[in-house]
């Protein structure tokens, strides 16, 4: 099914919270086919067409082409089910989904109702992230370094929810750094090794250390991730080729060849995935990458654990 | 590609350890296709075709056309690109990778190399498990429960490996009841919560509970796994329906339906796998079924976690 070009698409926009105001509600504003037409938020909303859930916005008849969900991961399936069976469009926050296989369903279902289903992975749309990978795609891959370092009190302060069961802890960032692996390299990721560093107070780690082997039999991609780190926030991806290495610094958004940075584009993110959700609804198409939650499933499954001490935000 | 069917298939038995013996050497014996033509192993192998590794396997130019392997499921992924490089067909005993990126891997260089794999699930082949599809097929499913308990040290004395990354815990055996679940299930499921109990030394779990949301929504299958029951060996399934209750007991061999044992034929499950291995090198096809490896990385993935007092065999 594809959409009349000519109508904008009346978006809500479920789960009012940090990103969703420093990111999503500039980001909507700013897409001319896209009009803002409700907010579910349990929390307080500055506006006349605020519902407290989704239910009550599905029972309110109000006319809505689209959901965005910037809720927390776990929980999020449900709610995408109920909009996709109420005919809607929906755009997913990353993680998509709690799980890898709610993630498959969602696929399945929104193909049975002809919806589009958008799994956005942000740091796909990090200014560095495009040229990477061309500068990559016939290059032999030699090995790699993934280093994503950041404090959570800075990046999340009090967010409980990122260390429950579900919450991923330090792969909540760390999943960016994965979503740009998967989009960048010419070769598949499995996970070779891993430790994982749990708070004694906490379900979801807040460290974790590792390598990934490919599909390129000799290259393997190291990574060291930090979520309570001391210093400045480093969010880095270092990749050796057979001809010169490449390093995306500062999430995806400076490239360098050769120690040398190149001009790319200034982006913004969440814009460049509101727009490709435009693109996605008006061809009648899906976008369901669950490789990098794949890839962090298989890390808990098989990495080793270890415990520190408690953490209080 | 398909298989002359009236020339024998050359199989080698790679990992000569406990499942092999009891199971994997008898059912090849009574395969009229097979051939057992190499055992590969590191331990002592009673036989002349003994190779210490699989590479000394291919490097010896014996002529082989299959591989299996019993091996543990940590390592089993490079053994089997490595067969498969070999032009093998290969088969893989449950589970069959450590990760689930690994066995989709495996799926694609199959497809590339026109080989079979074969994701062996014994449970698959337990007497009542066949018939218990048939009966919930056209049912709608209310809810169930699966009770999965017995002690590692009976059925697996000294086995390190299942405690160690990877090596998935008690997830050992319940992975069994989760492949009945989605063989015998008209519906699709969904981690809904689960606990993970991990002895504080061991980076595996001993116990866990919790509960599968399905895409029949009122639906949810609660479980109950114990790696360390005190009692015998208890291995059910019960499934509530709009038209009675299945259960199926002692593994799925034995199917009762509103409490009333059914008649199955008796049947050995390795020998039914190594009958399905043949058709499937016969027709030139693969069958990987990831759905139960891939519920377990979800439970590890969002499972609460509990440390309990430290284990030894």
């Amino acid at each position: 099914m594809t959409a009349d070009v000519s109508k904008p698409i009346r978006l809500a926009l479920v789960g009012i919270g940090k990103i969703a105001r420093s990111q999503h509600l500039p980001a909507i504003d700013r897409v001319g086919r896209l009009d803002l037409t409700a907010m579910v938020s349990t929390g307080a909303v500055d506006d006349d067409v605020r519902f407290e859930t989704l239910s009550d916005l599905v029972a309110s008849g109000l006319a809505i082409d689209a959901v965005s969900f910037a809720t927390p991961p776990v929980g999020r399936f449900e709610l995408a089910v109920e909009a996709l069976a109420a005919g809607w469009h929906v755009m997913l926050e990353k993680p998509p989904t709690a799980t890898v296989s709610e993630l498959e369903e969602l696929r399945r279902v929104a193909g049975e109702k002809g919806r589009t289903v958008f799994a956005a992975w942000h740091s796909h749309e990090a200014a560095g992230v495009g040229a990477a990978r061309q500068w990559l795609a016939d290059r032999r891959i030699l090995g790699g370094e993934v280093f994503w370092h950041e404090n959570v009190r800075d990046f999340h302060p009090g967010q409980e929810w990122i260390f429950a069961p579900g919450g991923l802890g330090v792969f909540d960032p760390a999943i960016n750094a994965l979503s740009i692996l998967t989009e960048i390299l010419p070769c598949s990721l499995f996970v070779e090794e891993a430790s994982l560093v749990f708070p004694a107070n906490r379900h979801a780690p807040i460290r974790s250390r590792g390598a990934f082997a490919t599909s390129q039999a000799e290259a393997r991609i190291a990574f060291d991730l930090d979520f309570e780190s001391a210093g400045e926030a480093q969010w880095d991806i270092a990749i050796r080729t057979d001809r010169g290495v490449l390093e995306l610094r500062n999430g995806g958004a400076d490239l360098y060849i050769e120690g040398v940075k190149q001009a790319v584009a200034r982006t913004s993110e969440y814009e460049a995935l509101y727009e490709r959700f435009v693109g996605l609804v008006e061809r009648g198409e899906s976008d369901v990458d669950g490789r990098p939650l794949q890839l962090v499933a298989d890390i808990f499954l098989t990495g080793g654990r270890e415990t520190c001490e408690p953490f209080a935000f």
